[in-house]
């Protein structure tokens, strides 16, 4: 069954991903499963997943330094959800089509991100004011 | 396995329902599964999920009027991300644990929502900016 449209997780920018890391583990039981510094996108993150393992992770995002685009975003609307990220299949494909239909797009090729994925965002402008991330993961 | 930490929805605010529908079924292949009007809460939504029937839905909100919490919120944000709700295994001693650890709670008992459920929301300042919303399913 195609992966497409699967939840991978809701990106939440945080000033301190250590206090966040605790109240998001603590308050609901969610478990850090995966920490990672992301640096083309400035960021450090950590991944929290249900203990079942099921379902879409919570992704903390803290940035690396006051040139991150996460720094930007705090600076206008604070701490808060940032981005939600939808796996497909075949990213390049998932892109041209978006194209093909008007979208538009922020990253018209896909960028590295973490666990060696490939990703691409979507102007929030074509989303409803979502942000939303493409990840194509690593296959091997 | 307890259920507790899944994330069920992340839920858009948007003005037009039916609009909405269209990008993120057409855009994002999701499926639309459920419309409700859930009047206590002053939203019309609609539910998408991926066709896999896998992982967290995305549930759109339109306001039913004027007064709606949700017009409120996109007066002052626009569209975009609304909050994102976890499901719990029992809501009721949720709160209470939530509470004993002096997390602000916006319902400190649970109200009905969608599909008979039972929830409650987390307020944003003990969530790093983001409205929490706990879900406890209808058994039935």
């Amino acid at each position: 069954m195609s992966k497409d449209g699967f939840l991978y997780h809701v990106a939440i920018a945080v000033k301190d991903i250590k206090k966040a890391e605790d109240i998001y583990s603590k308050l609901l039981g969610l478990e850090i499963v995966h920490r990672e510094d992301v640096v083309n996108y400035g960021v450090k993150t950590s991944m929290l997943s249900p203990k079942s393992g099921e379902g879409s992770a919570v992704e903390l995002i803290e940035p690396l330094d006051d040139n991150s685009p996460i720094s930007e975003f705090m600076k206008k609307r604070g701490e808060g959800v940032h981005h939600i990220c939808f796996l497909v299949e075949d990213i390049e494909s998932s892109l041209k089509a978006l194209k093909d239909k008007g979208v538009r797009l922020i990253d018209e090729h896909p960028r590295p991100g973490s666990y060696n994925s490939k990703v691409a965002f979507i102007h929030p402008k074509s989303m409803n004011g979502v942000l939303v991330e493409l990840a194509e993961k690593n296959k091997d």
